[in-house]
């Protein structure tokens, strides 16, 4: 099957404007997607939309029609909801739609407005990720859940506060040159450790930010950026899914993704590459242990391992894989909804020597992106790589 | 491309079982869709699910795996929400994955729990599917919208209250077989006018009912049918969809539905068919007016004389072109998310001659099911063949 083409990215500043809605948000970043890519409007076939909290956040449902008339394409629009891997399923239907030959040019993206909510309205919204009657009425939310993942980790193969504290200080280091980054703002490892306790032994540190943002890309087939004299360095060549149980107390082990293992593997074999050809990472590290699970379940640490990726940098900028140059989840922000679209973004300029920091990967060929849902019921992966 | 092969159907019966969850119910949906299709569930390769107000009636988002749980399925699970075009959303996605090969056995339906929250409080929650900036907060409910609509129509091509009342009527009769309605009850069009007005034009038994229900669709492709030597009498020929601004004020004409019109068209063109040649359609008469746009928009009626169809017998069970043999959303019910993929398994059984009325259509080959979200912002069509 042909490849698809990244032609166009935008993604807003991710972080607080809780004035903006939805769609002013999402407007902001189409109008930039489309700048990018050359592909006028009236090309667009369909517009395949993330979005996982509109109806609290906004009163507003039904927001596929509603963000294809922001983004000024007049087509049949879609709306997905895997909770914070909304968009990364987006990019899984438009990336399978495109690779068939159903469609040549696709609009792809989310969108989510949470700070409106306040923390303590956001945290509550953010529980419907979860499953309501077995664990958000027992008073779980998300901070707790990541709580006992990382407390499972520690307790099944050692590793300790200080190994998480270097992946936030890590990724907000990464997210300094990056002017759409939440956080702008370099910490250390005493920052984290001393922070607010969220959930032993998570502290207000190991846990991303709540965040207002857009992303959108324009996906085109091949053929289309051919005969278009697009630029398109960048292919989406791989594209997997996982699925587990929703609920925590159903998984075999709270420290293990299977789903998100399932989903990278699946996008490794559709991209006929192993996880040894992958040169950087953009991973879901909506808390720092999360960025370990992605790691060991994406077969790019061994498993037990993850835990001292960052501290014994192999993962920071100028490690042999690094991850989350984007200021990941953690720094850069994590507008529920756009993040998955966000993450091919990144690796897109990443790879295409666009992004702050593609001077650390210039030789990088591959990349990969992961993005998931709740506690990893949901993951989705893709494979992103330089067109030869 | 090859058709799409309709292995299995479930309904869950349609009505107020307000203690009834939503993966209870579709749990029974999909029972009896993998019963009547002889599928095994290890088969399954992924789950597309419809389901609009979740968050706001149970408090949980990220249902997509919540249902492939219910369903006692292990495979990734994404959920569609287009309103209440929500499941047809997600049987587009399925027919468009399996017709290209990507998969051969998928998963698809929908649910919706509604009564649970009081009619004032489902009326509130439906409102989402409307644009919250310009219409909800100007206090337009879903009732005065499609008010707009009908006195638009009858100002601009006339007809009165007593054609909607027979559309009322003829689906109620239809029902009466149907043991899953949530209607077994004949009304006269002087029940109809005489019922409390809602907003003028339409009164009470102008609209649907709020319901609690799920439906369940075990699809495959031909290759798998015929390997397995399953018993498929019909095949999803034709999918299609359309959309439009969201906001009613936006439209060129608020008696019609253009995005019903590209969907049906698409659809048509897609399984190789005129309007001439569809037998029996269910189309989305979420109020009686609904009903009369659907016809014009499908080409089934000529614009201006859908209004008397069903005053005239055309589109009655023993007319010439029978609609809303199910009783349609009117007396069948409409939960919401399990609308679209409900009105794909009556249709089935009408073809393969198992459904209650199925015999007022014994020559019947083709049908054609109509689900639209919001006042038609979003429509989806789909074309369904007796396999030759």
């Amino acid at each position: 099957m042909a490849n698809v083409r990244v032609a166009g990215t935008g993604v807003t500043p991710f972080g607080a404007s809780p004035e903006r809605t939805g769609r002013d948000l999402f407007a902001e970043a189409s109008i930039e997607a489309f700048e990018d890519s050359d592909v006028p409007r009236d090309d667009v076939e369909a517009v395949f939309y993330g979005n996982f909290m509109g109806e609290l956040a906004e009163h507003q449902g039904h927001q596929g029609p509603l963000m294809a008339e922001a983004a000024g394409v007049q087509a049949p629009a879609t709306r997905f909801e895997s909770a914070c891997a909304s968009s990364g399923a987006a990019v899984r239907e438009a990336v399978t739609r495109i690779r068939t030959g159903e469609n040549d040019v696709l609009l792809v993206g989310g969108a989510e407005r949470m700070t409106n909510l306040g923390t303590a309205g956001a945290t509550e919204a953010l529980a419907i990720a979860a499953d309501d009657l077995w664990e958000v009425r027992a008073g779980m939310t998300f901070p707790g859940a990541y709580a006992l993942m990382a407390q499972a980790y520690f307790d099944a193969f050692g590793g300790d506060r200080e190994d998480l504290a270097a992946i936030a200080v890590k990724n907000h280091e990464n997210a300094l040159p990056n002017e759409n980054a939440q956080y702008q703002r370099a910490i250390e490892v005493g920052d984290v450790l001393e922070a607010p306790p969220v959930s032993e032994p998570l502290g207000l540190y190991d846990a991303c930010p709540i965040s207002d943002g857009a992303s959108a890309l324009v996906l085109t087939s091949e053929d289309y950026a051919e005969e278009h004299d697009l630029e398109t360095p960048v292919a989406i060549t791989g594209t997997g899914q996982g699925g587990d149980r929703m609920a925590l107390h159903d998984r075999e082990h709270l420290a293990r993704s299977p789903a998100a293992r399932e989903a990278g593997a699946e996008a490794y074999a559709d991209a006929g590459i192993d996880a040894s050809d992958v040169d950087i990472a953009e991973v879901h590290d909506c808390f720092t242990i999360a960025e370990v699970l992605a790691l060991e379940a994406l077969d790019l640490e061994p498993i037990g391992e993850g835990i001292s990726a960052a501290r014994d940098g192999r993962t920071t900028a100028d490690g042999e894989l690094p991850v989350n140059l984007s200021g990941g989840l953690k720094a850069k922000g994590h507008p529920v909804g756009a993040t998955g679209a966000s993450q091919i973004a990144e690796i897109t300029m990443l790879l295409a020597g666009t992004h702050p920091n593609s001077d650390y990967v210039a030789d990088a060929t591959t990349g990969v992106a992961h993005n998931a849902g709740g506690t990893v019921a949901s993951a989705l992966v893709h494979v992103l790589e330089v067109v030869a």
